[in-house]
């Protein structure tokens, strides 16, 4: 039977069960298993080309490390009997290799060097990942926008009837959020994209590596250079945890108003049943529960970065067992944001948008009141604060008709409106929905030219993140398969 | 097949399978499967009491309940198919009885009180174990104390060695933290010992329910009246894990001195093997890697408490989705605590303590240097502030003799502490560390005989913790036997 | 010109202007000027009863304290030349009675204990003025339920109308859940009743100080005993700010329904204008903004929480000097909730109900069907599920009368309703919403007679609150009566 | 006496006092003050060209700008009967120009987006002073490695003394981490530098505003299109939140080292006093106390952003008055994060370094037992893990001299070290500190070599993001100074 290769020389094995439990990092190193052959192979190269091990050991260490890369790793590698997944891929090596052999894949580097190079391999996939999420929602509400130019409805302050807009503007409103999320987390790939291995312990190596080969096998963009800083540096975890976060805290926004929009109060929206859960009690019901959840997870993930802080804050150089747990708190953090763009997606496509009552609501609440105290100025010449105050007046009087409104400007200002020619026409017009919205047109605006105008520009921007993501994709992709070729290469 | 009963009526079955996953408390739910079987015994025994459900009914759900008691559930009722182990226990039931049957047992409750009570049936156990893991540690605290009361060591402020002081008084102090975890974990517990079924929904039921009877076949102290507030309220869930996050606070900071104390600058402490790793590239390591995990770990519950709070805030009345995300953060955070408690005591158990190092460093960095100032104002009538600059003075000149003092006496306030009687004997005394600590005998100093009373007083406490904790222990083992017995009169 | 006197033995004064501002307290300082005037005079009349200070020595110090006391702290102590307001008041001290008497005061103590001392002794108040700002929340609370037992309004769960209940329910609902936060701070308050004075650095002194004295001077329960833990121990901080940030999160809860039901959709509630404001471009809003603030204060509350774990976790024994930033977040978590509790109350109290939009809405969407299902169980025998089935998908057709449930039994269960006696008239009845609440009469139901209970033990409940807190607070008046009378004995 | 002229219409002037204090944000909009005189020059410059104000009433409300533009605001903008900023400003207007005139400068925006804009430029210009305190932390901490690449200390994993490195190479690892901090808020500035104003309350405005003009004006790269999200997009907050406190914890852990450094124990730093104090009661100390506050303020900046995602989390469209409470986070995170980055860079400049006791640790600990290992792979052809293994071993049995090795050798694996050729000398040369860090020259290893190439590299780095830094600043300043020539120009 293999034992934990790294515990025979130093220290004894009478361990209680317990610690192994407290110790193991094994469940959250199923995140890393693919990634740590990846970085496996392509050290094996670098020691083979460097001369630091000879071929015929690279040849068969490599043997095993193919089988593991296409078969996938078995799952005795995973056993709670390692410490964790380093020792356990090892241990197999070892086992099928010999000691004399196997034994020397771990020359000139540290699983300290070796696990921070496994999750950034991860992490650069796993960011990709949600960049494409981003990005297809990102496309979805730019479609819905157009569908929605000329749905009103009314806009919330306060979570009150504020003014009339476009169901298109709120979600170019969302849109332009999540785009900052994919620039976000875009500039975040660049200090990702780094490569650590070589790094050894801290202090690097006495052995004659060659760090930049590793890099470029690995497809890392560079290296990552002070060896201290590789193998302790944590804040490109606590960056990415930060996005992610402040991704979330935008979906959460987009689930109140799902929440709010199901409510029989207001049914500006019917999500799709697979969305939604019944009661179990409560026959009728129809829950916006992945909303909900959504948010719940928000939390969940703003708890993570929380703990990340908290964890890192307090830490010394350079390598610190602490640092093992930050990796659950990250693996959580990318599943939920993932999951959660994916599920928000799904909603916002598959939802049925009641235009009919979000146009009944859209003229409620005097929400053109603004609008009629801007003409007020506009046309009739009033000073601004003076129009507003009348307007205000005449809401509190109850009643938005040139009468009420004439009752309260000679009240608050000594003025006479209709003596400046305003009639019930004039009101009639200014406090019309559509007309409200059609003048709103300056960049940026509800108006639905100006409206289609940020859909245009916000398509091209889309394409240009789709590009730039494309050849993220492609880059990776192909240094992996001249990386694999190479090591068929070496054991043909 | 059994199908998730709740979703026929209402809603489609069409579901993504990335919303099952969302929606799915199912592996979180792992942690109130037993609980659930004595809920929904109680429940039964209830309804059958109140004549709601027919004995006969009564007797065939009761015999598939009291088999998943005693031979534990089956897997299958944590199947992904159902959203939650409600879900999957009825339709187990459902199955093994008939829909006719069967679908009796969930009368007059909802999901959201039955969940509510499970996890505070589940809850109260773990917060028992937890006391008693903190007892634990506390008797081994006092037992070190009575060990080491003539151990001297220099205490710290700052991290700068300030003046002498006693391993014994040192476990005092955490014992005396400890000690106030226990109180506040006991107090939370009797928030927790509240019962909320028969809220339903949060209106409660028209049924005839017995609300006082269920309370009291659960071993509850007492019903939780209002309904809303029974299953809305999650402030005794946000107590909880602030108690665990602030007993984890004392933890990791007894940490921070197990790492600092096991490195090679200080050598207080040697830890077990077991409770270290070595390295995999440098072989002559013993880290103490699960004091760092502890600090790891307090990160982690405190994360948790920030998610939960996070969470919690936004909730209108009364249940909303985003609750069932709080578990998972409950259950990790009672997780991490139990076994950090555990491990502590532990490695405190079977550390070996350098006492030879100790008394080494207890007399550096001029750590008697206040006892000298004081002894200036009690034996040659200084002012306080005269004497603690001309001590402060003297440090910096470098030297702790009668000649250096004189200097900075006469320089700082023209006196002549000679003049005054003062020679280098009184000034060797003074700087004595035995004498030092065997001086602070003031009530909690760390002078043997008062370290002594702290043992004597803190002892008696404890007995009283430990008095206290059976009794709860007794109580709901006694109410749970009494239960279990009413069930199997039923169904004999 | 006074200078700061802790300085001028050891250290230079060419420190930059940045550093004086880093390292300053001065800020928090204001929060316990006059709670330190109390300690000093405390320490002061152990001083001189112990005879450590000579009696002469003891009028001139004290003649300033009771000054100082009585006439309030001059500003000049809190000037930024002093660290803190210790030295500030040390300073001025010695000023007035000069070096050899005023150098004195600060015999057999350290500015460790010290501050420990002060915060709890102001704590103390801040905790007894935080539980009466919630007995008037709760006794408000109270008296709305008594005066809408009737008050008929939609229950919610997942923001859906769910089931009806009454607003005299919904109150209690949040007086049971302040009556936890008035538990649990008061259990809290118990940990804060401790006196640390004595403690010195960490190690006590080796002057015969008697801690008991003082500690009963300034009106601790007892002594807090472990010397080190008296000057390290951070829990009883982090404990309160948890405290007050759970109570912050029912708060916030309150004002998610208080700003939902002001507007123009729902309107179950008008604000007072008081608590609104309006908006400087649309003049008819009327707007929640003390509820919105209020959210904004429970998640600054939430980050002091966060900050304080954060800060205390990593740190060793004894005293280090990040715990002088723990006050501030401690100091503002205080204002926060306090101010909070008195603007809530205030909102609620001066609030307008709109009975008739919640009696219009507490029939809407089908929420009473849980009862119809119901009925159908108690009057009717049909299994629970099935009931349940049967009203879900009926309510999925559209309507709940006798014949589409008809339909809906005989598709789903191939049953007949009217075959079983079930007609118009029953449906009618069951879907009634003053019988639906009626009927949910059991312990904590919202049924007028079962909120009338909660209403009565709850009053009791209350009463003995306040009774409990008169204790305290008298408690607490006479010591400080009798001390300052001591203190003035000494100078007459 | 100037009223809040937003009341005056809507709402009555009858409120509590602690309602004013509860919505006052005047404290904290003192920080954007000045920010405000510029936007509102912007804004009347544009409304002036647009025609939307006549130029007459543009002149006499740009007098009162301009004078408060060049000589400050008048403190009187600030009192607390002006709910915040924009109405005090607006009222001091009013008053001098009369409602008529003064009451147009509101014309076609709200606060909403006023202060938004406000925020964004007073942020642009932290963000350059933050910017400007890392290069110069990083061009510091460049220097010191050049001067200390032969500085041989001992590095550490796990506390444990691990391998030598030198003082260089621990400094670049800082500079490197720095650099990314640095990266990180220059990505966030450019999503800061965004105009929002013209967004209005939400909806942008029906006056023919040129967006892109006032945009111009303030020196913003561009417009920030959707209006919805202008005024309720906060993610830029949080984003740079997060960069403050990713860049406190990169602080917190230097300052770790810095405690640990400065202890009795490891004497390798010995900070100027400046950033020192003393004890109260024991004179010989000399505390690390801004190393300590900078670890608190680690965590209150930590709370800062828990606090703020908490805020924004929950917050549905668009604008909510929780927002306001998210200001005084984002400057406390500011000021906090600026005054660290000076202090630490003071701290690093002025401390001395202790290079003997460095040494002198250097090779303690088995600190070079790794390079032996490595020996022993590289010249005597073991498998790295046979020799990992045997040092190991070596080390449990205390020394490591060719004697010991041998017998581990024999005992672990059969194979005779001396028979491979091994002695004494070969094992000496390996253990030489000197030797061992000379060896390591990968890139970015601490060999002497090495690191000079890195600091080449990053000098390269430094001085191109000066360069950076420097346009922006040009940038800024000449767009400020074209705005004021016009509003010169405006007024003559």
């Amino acid at each position: 039977m293999s034992k934990d290769p790294l515990r025979e020389g130093r220290l004894g094995d009478e361990r209680p069960a317990e610690v192994w439990e407290y110790l193991s990092s094994m469940q959250a190193d199923r995140n890393i298993g693919q990634a740590d052959i990846l970085v496996d192979i392509s050290h094996l190269l670098m020691l083979e080309k460097q001369e630091i091990v000879d071929r015929d050991s690279a040849k068969e260490i490599m043997k095993v490390l193919l089988d593991f890369h296409k078969n996938g790793l078995p799952d005795s590698v995973y056993d709670d009997k390692y410490e964790d997944i380093h020792a356990g891929i090892e241990a197999h090596i070892i086992d099928k290799t010999g000691i004399d052999k196997g034994g020397r894949l771990h020359v000139g580097r540290s699983r300290n060097d070796e696990v921070a190079t496994c999750v950034r391999v991860r992490l650069r996939n796993d960011i990709i990942e949600i960049l494409d999420e981003i990005l297809y929602l990102r496309s979805l509400l730019i479609r819905k926008s157009s569908e929605n130019k000329e749905t009103f409805m009314p806009g919330f302050t306060h979570l009150q009837h504020a003014q009339p807009t476009t169901l298109a503007h709120y979600f170019m409103n969302y849109e332009q959020a999540f785009g900052r999320d994919f620039e976000r987390l875009g500039d975040s790939y660049l200090r990702v994209d780094q490569c650590p291995l070589g790094a050894a312990a801290f202090a690097s190596t006495g052995y004659p590596i060659d760090r930049e080969y590793t890099a470029a096998l690995l497809g890392f963009s560079e290296v990552l250079e002070n060896s201290m800083d590789c193998v302790s540096g944590r804040d490109f975890c606590l960056e990415v945890i930060s996005d992610f976060s402040i991704a979330m805290t935008n979906l959460s926004r987009m689930c109140e108003e799902i929440i709010l929009w199901s409510s029989s109060f207001v049914r500006f929206v019917n999500l799709a049943d697979a969305y939604c859960s019944t009661s179990s009690i409560m026959p009728q019901k129809k829950n916006p529960d992945c909303a909900e959840i959504m948010r719940g997870k928000t939390a969940s993930v703003a708890g993570a970065l929380s703990a990340a802080i908290t964890l890192v804050k307090g830490l010394p150089m350079s390598y610190n067992r602490d640092m093992q747990d930050l990796w659950p708190h990250l693996w959580r953090a990318i599943s939920d944001t993932k999951l959660s763009l994916k599920i928000m997606t799904g909603m916002i496509e598959t939802a049925e948008y009641n235009k009919e009552r979000m146009e009944e609501e859209a003229g409620k609440g005097f929400a053109t009141a603004t609008e009629l105290a801007d003409v007020m100025v506009r046309e009739f010449g009033l000073p601004f604060r003076t129009a507003h105050g009348i307007v205000g007046r005449a809401v509190r009087l109850g009643k938005l008709d040139i009468d009420t409104l004439e009752e309260a400007a000679v009240e608050m200002a000594g003025i006479s409106l209709k003596g400046k020619g305003m009639d019930e026409k004039a009101v009639a017009r200014a406090l019309d929905v559509e007309f409200s919205v059609s003048e709103r047109a300056a960049t940026g605006g509800p108006a639905p030219v100006a409206v289609q105008k940020s859909i245009d520009r916000r398509s091209l921007a889309l394409e240009e993140d789709k590009e730039w993501l494309n050849d993220l994709k492609c880059r990776i992709e192909e240094s992996n398969d001249k990386m694999i070729k190479k090591a068929e290469e070496l054991i043909s």
